[in-house]
């Protein structure tokens, strides 16, 4: 077997060969050209300001499609930037509508009970649960660039709504005025998307890790399905807190208040609903099982009530819902100050909630079915429809996962099923209102809580576990901080663990020690190849973040103790002294003006302690503030090496020929070889 | 010349040659045994996680020195831990009492003028400035670790206290609830440094980087510059806002107030300290020239104001002191709840400034004179000064840095200088108060002047922009947002540009493109290194930050846009197409669970496009993350390489032999052979 390894092998005895026969001019032949770590060419500064804007702002390049072409086209692509329908619309068959037909009847279904469940669960009339499932639907189908996502309520964000704006206005005493405000709420959310869109900072909704959202997630769905055991109950009295100890408290301290009528057919339709639901998972073909179940369970449930007449034994019902369409609602916006920070605050909470899960679940199917999705552009859209929709009586939308996924499922082709179930709903509230009179309220309550259980997403909790225990921190941080103090706190916690971990990451960069890889040139961290040799003489250290100022005085005394440390060992052994410290820094992305004066600390640390300060591989940003700073003069061009292979063997060189501060000729820049 | 690179060399013509005589098998020799990844050896979580403890809180290992020591031994080196006197007393010498003696005297004359003027600033009785060089003193000389810090009252600290509680109290309608609530700021501030030292969260400081601190001091020092020509003018009445705007307005718009006599003295005493501080400048040897210069001031002025009896004729002076040493003030705190939040926030902010001078001053010093500072045990020792001060009438105090510069050069040994200057300031406030009776105030407006204009570092400002731009900004940031608007204010913009700097960092890593070095096996960056030739069907990007959910979705987004533009160019250029991505990772630090699911995206994406993902060097962190998260099946064992001039061996050797999914055994860990 013939490997580079092996040719270091010879190499190395050939030049042990030599040493033997006195000859070190062999032994250490490159010493005069090694390569040279360039300084990358100057840039103007306003060309490299506006390249880290783009970098920033502009990651995935929205006008490279624009280049080059004739103004009238520009238009059009413009228009189709902002209106994707226009470029899917001429294209559109007789296929796709049929495969969108049978889509959109199927989350229409869907989206009757839930959207009349949530809007209970956001303390505000039935009806607008209809009302949020007919106008955004069609705004989004214009500018959406998702083919999968249906539009329709959340029951997190919801549940945030009822509990933001309950802290300030009772939906009980004061129902008018909540409901202005939940509308005022919903049009500052609508704004803040799409202005976070347009603004390019959808960067933002990434800070809500992973790890944050199932723990979020998890933690909102088990306070709503607490919340739930009222409508099972059939409990009139019920704590406005949402925390787990208030809600068991409030429901064991009135057991004789439960009716055991509303608790049995709660019980019996949420187990319906389970099953079709682990029916369908088990075979993906059923999915419309599970899909038609809400709707079954509340024909059911209505025709029940209906022929036993159980709402005069303590079954409450949903009661009237008024015919016709969206009433319009732009003069309802309540703008006064007392109540407008609070609405402003909801807005804002909701609207990025529901923002993260929308651009998920699009983000999501599109890589399923290999499309592409635009963040920014997706933003624009869902803050579009409701800031219309809050025009016309429609509370918070984006776009819940339960709903699209059987909109993936029953086969939709594009955002034409959005459509379909905006024109179902349109018939539901101009002709079929009357029919939900008898609605059990205990039925909704099952179809919120079969909804939830679907979201406790146990086997990623136990994934994070395995793979990373901070992102399990994170992550049972915003559970429990939702489900035992609020929903609210529990997020403020999650997104401060988060960010407090990236700071923390900046803030205590590890340094590793690197030691050689038996017969190569290859330097590694000793802790992760334990089979490494150390360099007598040599500390290498790799320093693995940018340095910043945050790092600055954390790194000059972590390297002084690596040297203290080194040095204890080596007198302890017997062995050669240190000569040499190697820093390497590759990983060191950047360097502020903090970082160079530590670097200057630590240089002058080393030549007082006798040591010389080798660099290895400076990136380009690093190089070029090192360059400006002066501090490439101050430790000498000729310290600093390519890699720590060239760096190794310099040193080597210079320590056999005790020339500590060799006087050779400068090295040659490896380009001009 | 034989080198490394002419040794490859050779390699390549050989193989060349081996290719046109057909054999294959020499060309690509070392195919089967190329390094191996090597995922580190596995640890238990708590051990584990106390190490990442340690390295975060106990990163100068402070118990390294009790290891192996008997038990009396340990006790007696944690008492010297806390209280350093115990260890540097017994070595105490006379050689050592000499020198400390004078530079003790010499700063006692800087701290009579200096206490007094400061406390002026802070609107609070002129006697606290004197008692306030009394105590804190005492127990920093006991328990501080910095031979060189004098221990005093600071200018910005004492303008910001003013602002902030002046805010809610008005000094002069209310000086009594006004001196309270500063002494209970004081508490507050003692209790939260010395916190923080306990809890070792010292690095909290070093969020306020070197940029932030210049551009913050410039702009606090103008502030009071402006603040000074109240005195100097003679106004009686000015302005209660900090900003120049409003201070200007209140200077311009009451000229026919302004007293020639007072004008007059300042600029003449102004004159005469800053030429005594450009004499001292000039010859170092001259110090006590500048240091004698305030109390020569104030003595002068006091003369002349008793002589000539200008306190008659607009000229106002200090007035009664009263006589005797601090009285205690423990029951004046104040604890009642509509106080007590702007008592902690103040305590809170001028707490953490007075530290951050105090730390950094103590830093400078000692790297000057070559001892080592404990940070945290620094921030415990300012905190229990502050905390015994304020129960003994103390107003905030840190180590000032002109106090400091001053003892430095009068050649202190010892934290005794601290000691001698307390007793001078106890024989002065038992016996020579009634001196200070006719003292100008005129005369402190210029020591404070004086003072302040040395912290304007205009030249370290365009330091930062030759160096760092960003660095420049954070300090414009502070320097303007404290002179237009608020020392508060340009505060928080200033420590908020600097984290959002940090989290943009993470954010939005950069990617480049490696190049080959000819004649080599480095790669290096396109763009730093223009000489580098890119190798042909193999796209290698580097990847220079840790993936974390901040950049996950940015870092899909950019890889996809390379691989595009990467296609286009070769289609264009009608080269090879693209067959192999490697992802050079040695400078992500770590991953979380987000990153993991991008990398899990981008396999899946360049598998769609019929490209082969190969990552060359993950590190310890990252590939123990890789190994759990099973994503190291997903991509196979054998497409992860320690370099990446490896992978593109292997890459090549598959390219060639047109077998993209070769399946060769494993290749053998590289320790194993």
């Amino acid at each position: 077997m013939y490997t580079i390894s092996s040719a270091y092998q010879t190499h190395a005895l050939l030049c042990f060969a030599f040493i033997l026969m006195g000859n070190s001019d062999y032994v250490y032949p490159d010493r005069r050209c090694p390569h040279r770590v360039a300084v990358p060419p100057p840039q103007p500064f306003f060309k490299s300001f506006k390249n880290s804007l783009k970098e920033t702002f502009f990651p995935d390049d929205p006008l490279r499609q624009f280049k080059n072409k004739p103004p009238s086209r520009k238009f059009m692509l413009g228009l189709q930037y902002f209106l994707p329908i226009l470029e899917w619309g001429p294209r559109y068959s007789f296929e796709f509508l049929k495969a969108d037909l049978i889509s959109g009847i199927t989350i229409a279904s869907l989206a009757i009970p839930q959207g009349i469940s949530y809007a209970k669960l956001a303390n505000l009339p039935p009806i607008l649960g209809l009302y949020s499932s007919f106008i955004p639907p069609l705004i989004y189908a214009m500018m959406g660039s998702s083919r999968d996502l249906a539009v329709g309520t959340v029951a997190v964000a919801s549940l945030l709504m009822a509990s933001m704006l309950g802290d300030k206005v009772n939906a009980a005493e004061n129902p008018t005025l909540y409901l202005h405000l939940a509308l005022t709420a919903t049009f500052f959310a609508g704004l803040l998307q799409a202005s976070l869109g347009l603004l390019r900072l959808g960067f933002i909704v990434d800070f809500l890790s992973h790890a944050t959202i199932v723990g979020f997630m998890a933690g909102a769905a088990t306070v709503v399905i607490l919340q739930q055991l009222k409508g099972v109950l059939g409990l009139e009295r019920f704590t406005h807190s949402t925390d787990i100890i208030s809600v068991l408290r409030s429901v064991f301290s009135q057991t004789h208040e439960w009716r055991w009528e509303s608790g049995v057919l709660g019980i019996g339709f949420l187990f319906f609903l389970l099953s079709t639901r682990y029916i369908s998972k088990r075979r993906p073909k059923l999915f419309w099982i599970s899909a038609m179940a809400p709707l079954t369970s509340v024909i059911l449930g209505s025709l029940l009530v209906y022929l036993t007449h159980a709402e005069k034994h303590g079954v409450q019902v949903i009661g009237n819902l008024k015919k016709g369409l969206n009433p319009p609602s732009f003069g309802d916006f309540v703008f006064t100050s007392s109540y407008l920070s609070t609405a402003m605050q909801t807005g804002m909470v909701t609207g990025i909630i529901a923002l993260a899960e929308g651009i998920a679940v699009g983000r999501s199917f599109a890589m399923f079915k290999q499309y592409h999705i635009d963040g920014n552009k997706e933003m624009v859209a869902i803050g579009t429809m409701n800031i219309v929709g809050s025009c016309f009586s429609c509370y918070l939308t984006t776009g819940p996962f339960s709903r699209s996924a059987v909109n993936y499922n029953a086969g939709c082709k594009t955002a034409m099923s959005n459509v379909i179930m905006a024109i179902a709903l349109m018939f539901t509230l101009l002709f079929l209102t009357p029919l939900f009179h008898y609605t059990p309220l205990v039925v909704l309550s099952a179809i919120i809580m079969a909804a939830m259980l679907g979201l406790i997403d146990y086997e990623a909790a136990i994934h994070l576990w395995k793979v990373d225990k901070f992102d399990f921190m994170v992550c049972m941080g915003a559970f429990l901080g939702v489900v035992f103090a609020s929903v609210e706190i529990g997020l403020v916690i999650a997104v401060a663990v988060s960010v407090l971990r990236l700071l923390l990451f900046v803030a205590r960069p590890r340094t590793f020690v690197l030691g050689n890889i038996p017969n190569s040139t290859i330097y590694r961290n000793v802790e992760q190849y334990p089979g490494t040799n150390s360099v007598p003489g040599i500390l290498i250290l790799e320093i693995d973040a940018p340095i910043y100022f945050a790092n600055a005085s954390y790194l000059r005394e972590r390297i002084s103790r690596w040297i203290d440390e080194e040095e204890d060992r080596l007198k302890s052994a017997g062995e050669t002294s240190l000569q040499y410290v190697i820093l390497y820094m590759s990983a060191v992305g950047n360097i502020d003006t903090s970082g160079i004066s530590m670097l200057e600390e630590v240089k002058k640390t080393t030549d007082r302690r006798g040591l010389k300060l080798v660099l290895a591989n400076p990136g380009a940003e690093v190089m070029k503030k090192l360059n400006k700073s002066k501090f490439i003069e101050t430790i000498g061009q000729e310290w600093i090496y390519l890699t720590v292979g060239e760096a190794v063997e310099a040193c080597h060189y210079k320590l056999h020929t005790c020339k500590p501060d060799s006087t050779d000729e400068e090295p040659q820049p490896w380009n001009n070889v």
